[in-house]
């Protein structure tokens, strides 16, 4: 059993706060840069392929999406930083891999960073990915290492115009990414909550060893889903107190539905929680049961056949006078008494259930 | 085993929210709407069989009780939603059969969650059942997906006319609807506890695996159960702070009492949930101790025949010159021997209390 | 096992709030009511025998003490209630005999609910007894099922004029009885604890399977004496908050004396709490110990005699080639090697302390 | 094992509030009573042998400081209380000697109930003693049970004039006072800790149940000092926060100084604890262990001598026609094969770890 | 095991508080102190090497920053105090060695204790060390026990003027050091997760004692960690809330930063707490386990052995009528008889998967 997430990178020792170092994962081969505008009535998507590209273009109407994957080239963050002023710290969070879920009010902008997890193919790791998002009064910035994973269909609503969504502010567009978000982690806790239950089939009929290291793996997975629900809830706890100006009131309903839902996850994690910690014991107990099981046919049988035994060795004995051995029939009375002793203890045992 | 509530239908990733799309339980075979009408003197119950007599229906008294039942069709449901002016938020809820027991305040209404749980018949599962109530100065409108189960004493008193429910405003026969569904727990609550005195008389009789897994699930029911009050417990706490502007001075007494008898329920599944844990306790004990017993007896047996298993052997052996071989009454001298080392260790273990 | 307090009775499904139906404990044979009348020169005290009776009497001095018990005529307590203009809810509450301890202020009166308990004769149950107090300006109200108990001196007190309970009003008279009902669970836990101390002494020595049972029980005692000292501090706490008019500055200071008591019991109650734990690990640790010393004796037994055993198995082959056989002192070789083997597994045993 | 903090003596019931009567520990021989006066230039000490002399006394000197310890005369605690001023419910929780440390602030003067606690010679119990504080504006009571003790050096300081302790007023010396009652908390967690060591060696060694008594006893002596040490903090957390007159600001730094004290042992407490709890893990893996040893001896002896026991039996058998028995070197033959059998088992078992 | 953090020297009993006497762990060889000027433009390093030296020295340029480690000699710090006007108390928290992270505003200046740990050598301990800030509006004094250590690099940086160090005041400074603090409990929290891995193979591997006897020291150096955390923690909290006049607001930022790093340094912690838990169920389950296996082999073993051992001693009895012993292929018949019971019961066993 590893533990991925006990290997964590952290910014070198004594770097002043603010350098641009990237860390974390490796980077995907390519960054990737698109920018949605859009006003009620329309929207363009136009995509980046150099920094020098970018930093020319001039948008066009008034509502802007900055969508950056696979950011791991300092510069270019920082020309980014620059064009839409954002402060150092920001720009360190971003290239920072692991970064506790959090808001970050910068007056101007908000600065959300969160995390969203996938389960892999065949192995078993909880993957993590880092998704941040910068909030500003007419655009919304958003940063992830994979391409438009989580934000795909939003996109795809955007484009297509539908919903309401162009014709709402920024603020809707930023609470439609958590809502992303939070529609995410119904997946992945889907999944989890799957492998929950494929678990608790395995625990009584399996003995092998690998129950216990699985069902303590998913106790952690339970852990860091639950370590990056519970800040991501204190986020939209915060938004839905309704003192940052770039959330109009209108959107405060919707922030407070996302909240909710952010509780119900919460508790479902706090249900499979309480599963898994039954599954440890039911395995602890069918442990317990086997060895039972065990010492009760070891007990039986060495209880039946001992005085057989003792038996066969008495007529074993060479004393010269003994006048069983020589009655016609001694043997066969003797055979005999063993198969009663046989059947008499069996039927004892059977009666009281140990066999 | 199975864990019926890790299977939840969560809303579809990327779906715009407040789209309508029933989800959650197959639906029962046909919605249900009723309205009554009532004031001070006099009531009147409604049935509608289609949609189009419900929108077509003027109500002729001033205090409305709209019951739905069933609902799974959002073309009705956004009827009802224009009618009574209700924010699509509201309507997503009513549909999505998963929702943590919560209280929004729109202004002019109040929309409650709420969950109602039954034992279902001969298979033991919890089954968990939504209610929602939208509370409006002169209406209140209940949704939920079984016919009138919870609230048909009430529709009773209302349409005889018995108790005060008639002379109070809509304000207390919301309260009455909290209250009813409160009393529908502490009967769920009965059950529950019947189950776990049942079990607890199983634990120490029997010793199959089972009992095991049904003290775990009776854990599990407790934990759901109390995850549907302590939010309801809330409710009724936000309620009798009194800032809501539907409920009068004069219900707040009534709603202090429902607020106390949750905090009674509450309790009592804290209560249940330690016996649980007791059970759990003995289980492991019981299961310990039968080892122990078995342990005793294997050691008992096998102290007593091992000596005299020897000593036959020690006159099996074929030297040439064993005088007691040849004393007349040697055999019975031994036979006497083994008794006595039978008879000296077996009173040994019984003063020991290993017999 | 049985748990009595699991079996409680609750209000029936769906009646109207309010309504007076007789719950809970079987009533005792006959109801009581007596007047204490006092002021700070004299005091007087009148029994009634009939409903009537106490309907026409009218009282002479400022301060009352109505003290009530076994009360299940709903019809007498309605009529209390006229007289001293008390709210449905209390006189629901009154006639509820499974009430939490708690304080709710009618504006006019206080209306105390709390609990105390008793622990009867051979049979090891925790009996709990409601007691019901009303504070009005000049005069208290008292309910209970058993005659007097609690209060019994409380009423000498009054009524020989001892200390300075005439002197002070009815708050005084109030915390009185606050203060006698906190003195109650001083004598309660007191028993509690000698039956804890009793169960100590137990755990090692005994083997039997019923120990566990009788922790588990005094396990769920302290969570129910707990439960309800705990509402009862809170009502305490509330009351010290000096916010309730019925309860003058002068009893502030006893109030928070009787505040700190509460602390102090259910400290007491935590420490028992973690000793009861204490013993369940020294019971299971102990069952454990006899499992280890059975096994120990099993190993060291077998391990002796299987050599032996082999010896005397080899020396009664039938070889015509074995030269021992035929030695004049083989046979006497032989059981002193038996020997020697024995002495030495023997010691070796012993050395490691298997023995 | 005893639990002597389970018996602990309670008001006696119905007993008026307030009321004179000692309780507790059996009184020393004598009550002393001694009165220091002192201003910043001198210091006078007066030890009073009898009630009368101290009530004619008249103090010279501003400050005031009366030590009393024995106090288990209610004539002469009233006498006090009338010369100070202090209220009933002050005297009665002096004379009580189970008082939970707590402030109680009555306007002229803060009452300070503290406990300190000593282990005692060879009986290895933790005997607590009750320390009381009056805190006046010009004057300091304190009262406890056994000579001096925790004031001694005080005491000293204050008649030699070291530091600054005359300088400062009564608030400066009662702040010395908690500072020299936290030092003895200091004294006695580090014996406490010695104990923790000293089991910790006698965990893994030794195979006596009584380790596991102690185990026990440990974790209750750090709930008991825990219990006094966290109202401690919290009285000190009280004076700290600057609404008291007695305290000026000048002491403030001080009492949060001591209040830093509180922090760091209920810390150390902490600490020691977990390792509490992990010797109580280590102990029941070592008996464990112990069992697994045995069991794994037991195994390997029956799986070698049991197929040697066998072959031993087979060539006993009386068949006429067994021709190994005739031949010459058949007898070596199967001694050899016997040892062989055993020596690859043996080596078998040793590969595996098993021995 | 030792556990090294229970020996903690207090201050001793009695002394008057604000006595400057060394304690703690033997002091370094020699105290160093340096100091080093600067401004924007320029900066200037001093190291003195006797008391008399720094007394008599003159700073030129405006920001200061005094380091000193080693420091026992009290002496030295008067001195220091004296000239920069502390007071007694912080110098006595500066010579105590054990002193809990937090912060004291004494008005002119704040005092920061903290404390930060490292990983020795071979033997496994993990090492405090105390580090004190004071932060005056124009200098920033640090005492650590060991040579720069923590704020090596940053003296560097400051040195060479990179980063905005120079720029900004004496609070930046400040707050760099607490960076650097909290930098150094990454390194100490990654080489602890680096143990944790390590023992995480070693667990199922490995059958000795000791391993649960590192897994507790894990979990004893996490709580140890965490204890100096999460105080500092609070201590940055307080911080970030700008209440203090040294830290002006273009700081607040940064410190909003290093309150982050320390909540996500206290979530790794959790995180390896929980998996450290998970370790120790591991190593009991495969005590258990490893139980089961031996009984498992013990319970086949025994049960193939015995009959064959019966009919072995049954054809060893020596009753002159026993046809069997005549026939010629009778000792065949009788050998393969017990070959077929050994093989059939060794396929039910395996079938059974007991082997």
């Amino acid at each position: 059993m590893r533990h991925p997430h006990l290997k964590q990178r952290f910014p070198s020792l004594g770097e002043p706060p603010g350098s641009l170092l990237p860390e974390g994962n490796p980077p995907p081969a390519l960054s990737r840069i698109s920018l949605i505008e859009y006003d009620a009535a329309q929207c363009r998507e136009t995509v980046f392929d150099s920094l020098q590209q970018g930093l020319e273009y001039q948008p066009q109407l008034p509502m802007l999406w900055l969508n950056v994957y696979g950011l791991t080239d300092p510069a270019l963050l920082q020309a980014i930083g620059q064009r839409f002023r954002l402060h150092p710290l920001v720009l360190e969070d971003i290239l920072n891999s692991r970064q506790r879920p959090k808001l970050d009010d910068y007056g101007d902008y908000l600065f959300i960073a969160t995390r969203v997890y996938r389960y892999q193919g065949d192995n078993q790791y909880l993957r993590p990915d880092q998704v941040y998002l910068v909030i500003g009064s007419n655009f919304v910035l958003s940063f992830q290492s994979q391409p438009l994973g989580v934000f795909g269909m939003l996109r795809e609503r955007l484009v297509q115009g539908r919903g309401q969504l162009r014709q709402l502010g920024a603020d809707y567009l930023a609470y439609s990414m958590l809502d992303a978000i939070i529609d995410d982690y119904f997946g992945v806790i889907d999944d989890f909550n799957a492998r929950v239950e494929q678990l608790d089939k395995l625990v009584l009929a399996s003995r092998d060893r690998f129950v216990l290291a699985r069902i303590q793996r998913l106790k952690q997975d339970a852990m860091r889903l639950r370590r990056s629900l519970v800040p991501l809830r204190e986020v939209l706890n915060v938004l839905t107190r309704g003192e940052h100006a770039q959330f109009q009131h209108g959107t405060m309903l919707y922030l407070r539905d996302a909240f909710d839902h952010t509780l119900h996850l919460i508790e479902s994690l706090e249900s499979a929680r309480e599963v898994i910690s039954g599954l440890l014991e039911l395995y602890m107990s069918a442990q317990s049961n086997r060895l039972n099981v065990q010492m009760r046919v070891l007990t039986v049988i060495t209880i039946i056949f001992m005085p057989l035994t003792l038996i066969a060795g008495i007529y074993g004995m060479n004393f010269d006078n003994m006048p069983e051995l020589h009655w016609h029939y001694g043997y066969y009375a003797i055979i005999g008494l063993m198969l009663l002793i046989a059947v008499v203890l069996g039927l004892l045992f059977w009666r009281r259930r140990w066999l």
